[in-house]
């Protein structure tokens, strides 16, 4: 990708998504790298966000792996939205864990983005297996010429 | 089901789950209705819940639908962790939307249980359609004679 | 449905798709009922279609509630296209087994459905669930006026 | 892995699983590759594989692609079974492509294992993705010491 192409992701992503996702912020997400079809993202397990039993809510890792989906297949500039997405959740995630989110483009067709995120702890072991497929809806977030 | 099937499916959802479970608490979700393989949850959509364009993030959805699965699938007094799940999001959610999530079993054997969780907003729309399937460890929440 | 909607779903599903599908007739496909975004289809497990054990292969299932979808979801006369699938199977097929899949509707949009498919074999018994998302390419197959 | 390890996989895929497979045979599927969760498997398109449109059905690539999952996740020497999977086809296959499917682990664990499978054709262009997931039932299928 050109370096044009990479800045411009990150205004859509870091300005125009992120700071305007008021959910992703309670997540407290941070954007570690996009660039068009991909992004790495993290987030810390606090308290409120497990069970009871000190292990995460499937929801949380589910959340932090969708974001990443609408982080990596908008950061084309082509508006997109989710289709279909499917998760398995391969270890438990407890409080304190730091997870972070990478977001691999699979497939890209004019209309559909395949997408895979995993999403890894603080050590490195894969907590959750992610699939997306996204609509492209073909209108652009920033007019360029 | 038998009343005092019902009534076992209740202390293990409403008392040992739900009351401990602190993301289910923030999401604000309360129990309508629960037996052995089947419930009915609901949650309101605040603000914080959004991605800053009014719209639910589908992260909120997925939650919703993924306590619906646990809550059912545990509700037949055996511990059950969640192998693979899907959703497809058929319909905006926005601020001020209740969701109702009903979870219904599709197939049960010893090992594992197949789910479907409808989700549909205050219009009786569906907003998501949600497929589980658990593992069934064979451990009891509650000892019975 | 009106009668001449079910009639032009049959055209479409019986002669246009079916009666040219070369893989459905080997599979020995029949009919048994169409409307739009609905259908009921059957075909007998042979000793080919197994891997060996006696045991379906896990194809043929797949193969049988794929073809429920093309036709349920071309059968209101707008040629639909598979986004994603996916399948469980819940109890081993076997030769000599006959499988019905019937495939219902649960969501239509003006760009996508999504379809669920049970299959059951000729004791009534679920041999596999079966979730389809499909495209609408909005193109007719039969021109109405 | 040790050569040991591959021999015995190899044992097991092409002597006791692909040689007994009626459907697979039917499909002229031929093993390229195999090792402990991997494998690397082909077959022609022909014509009694299309819809009649000279596009191969669906079901077709699928079964390529579940005989990748049986055959990866089997080559541990431990008897498993498919539990849920999914597939996305994402360019159409016609009469006499070649297809070839290479299955991957993802994650493994005692009691399950999580795989993607790239089918490709003969240009090496991805024609669908598929993903799933097997429970490990603990049964060697050669007793070893």
């Amino acid at each position: 990708m050109s370096p044009k192409e990479n800045e411009l992701a990150l205004t859509i992503v870091q300005k125009m998504m992120l700071e305007n996702d008021a959910f992703s912020l309670w997540l407290d997400v941070k954007l570690l790298q996009v660039a068009p079809g991909y992004c790495k993202i993290t987030c810390p397990v606090r308290s409120e966000m497990t069970n009871g039993f000190k292990i995460a809510h499937g929801g949380i890792t589910y959340s932090l792996a969708d974001s990443a989906l609408a982080f990596a297949s908008n950061a084309h500039n082509i508006k997109a939205v989710s289709v279909e997405t499917s998760i398995s959740h391969t270890k438990k995630v407890v409080e304190h864990d730091v997870l972070t989110a990478i977001c691999m483009e699979k497939n890209l067709s004019s209309r559909f983005g395949i997408y895979e995120v995993t999403v890894k702890n603080q050590r490195e072991e894969t907590v959750a297996l992610f699939k997306g497929t996204v609509f492209r809806t073909g209108e652009k977030w920033i007019e360029t010429f």
